[in-house]
């Protein structure tokens, strides 16, 4: 019997994620965690995830957080929330939340060895690691498994398959996987239809255009899905 | 201006390593974890606490992690807490939490990069490590602190000062830099006085014995202390 973990956040990383560990694994235990996140629709999307392989889906409130990084546009309100050409090639983009991944990498590491998986899928990618987050690379997946494996009980592993898979890689990856991407969530903001403008939504909107395919989110602007086909 | 952050539970070896920081940093920022303990005392006395060096002091609610954590001793009330004898040389004993100080850790790390603090204060002892505790060893620091330094930006590094140290050493150290021990609360059991049996007491009193001290915590059992003098 193989189980997993998956830190889920809806998002189209996280998603595609979550099915790549359905196909792997036999039970799939699903953490979302509500940190204070600017808008709620990132986590009422994530909530209304259904597959027969889930075990069971815990949301973490882990609303203290914004208290703790008020410093991040993901969490504060007084911060503007970057275009993806400001935050390319910088050392830490003010979308960068303080230590937020190893905090949710070692409560489902936790969550993991109360159930008995061995594995915590994480849904890091590589255009992250280009913007400036040093806890979306190689080598901090590497350095924090590392320090898991003097666990002398439950080893467990951090899985992040997707670290070095560009959006288009993603998107095909979810394609062959079945995913429905209008039943996920990228943008940074959290209105009726996602912005199409921020850092997350451009990554996203390019990465669907080099796979060649239109996205079947609504976007409140206007994209130019040219030579695009539908999924 | 030196910051710091303690990460801090009412108990004795906590309250040493806080002293510990005030004497070495301008400015401390204290972090206290309601994790779903089987009893409030230990963060009430914590709560309690109060020094001119202290800029902060949040209690962060992690009640979550109770349901995360239904196999552990410590918050469980159907599992009794160990007594030392039975728990010394065990690769891991019932009182360990799943992944408990890895959390901790990353969370006083957050709050380290939030108000640009240097260091964060882990209160691990060398007992800890001997009750087969795999995250309160040196390795387990340091190899911590070698994914911690990938961050590029805030290069905060874990203190654990006490890893080395016997509980008469801390007790020496704590007597040295000031700490009031009948302020400081081990027992595992949430009882008015402390029980004096269980591992943590246990602990606790070998090491007043071996320092020569009597403990000025009341026990609800009778502790012999034969030619131990009053602090």
């Amino acid at each position: 019997m193989s189980k997993a973990v998956v830190v889920y956040s809806s998002g189209m990383d996280s998603t595609v994620l979550l099915h790549q560990a359905f196909k792997l694994h036999d039970d799939v235990y699903v953490l979302t965690f509500d940190y204070g996140q600017r808008h709620k629709k990132e986590i009422d999307i994530a909530m209304s995830i259904c597959h027969p392989k889930i075990k069971d889906h815990k949301l973490i409130d882990l609303k203290f957080f914004r208290d703790l990084a008020p410093t991040s546009a993901l969490t504060s309100d007084s911060i503007d929330v970057p275009r993806m050409k400001d935050i390319i090639g910088e050392a830490q983009p003010v979308s960068y939340v303080n230590n937020r991944n190893m905090m949710f990498l070692s409560i489902a590491c936790s969550y993991a060895e109360a159930v008995k998986a061995s594995d915590v899928y994480y849904g890091a990618v590589a255009v992250d690691n280009l913007s400036g987050y040093w806890d979306c690379t190689g080598e901090f997946v590497e350095s924090l498994n590392n320090c898991l494996s003097l666990n002398r009980m439950n080893r467990i592993q951090i899985q992040a398959p997707l670290l070095y898979k560009t959006k288009k890689d993603i998107i095909e990856m979810g394609i062959e996987l079945g995913v429905q991407f209008e039943h996920t969530w990228t943008c940074y903001e959290g209105k009726k239809e996602s912005c199409g403008t921020c850092s997350s939504c451009a990554a996203r909107i390019a990465g669907f255009k080099k796979a060649g395919y239109i996205d079947p989110l609504l976007y409140s602007t206007e994209i130019d899905w040219k030579d695009c086909k539908e999924l």
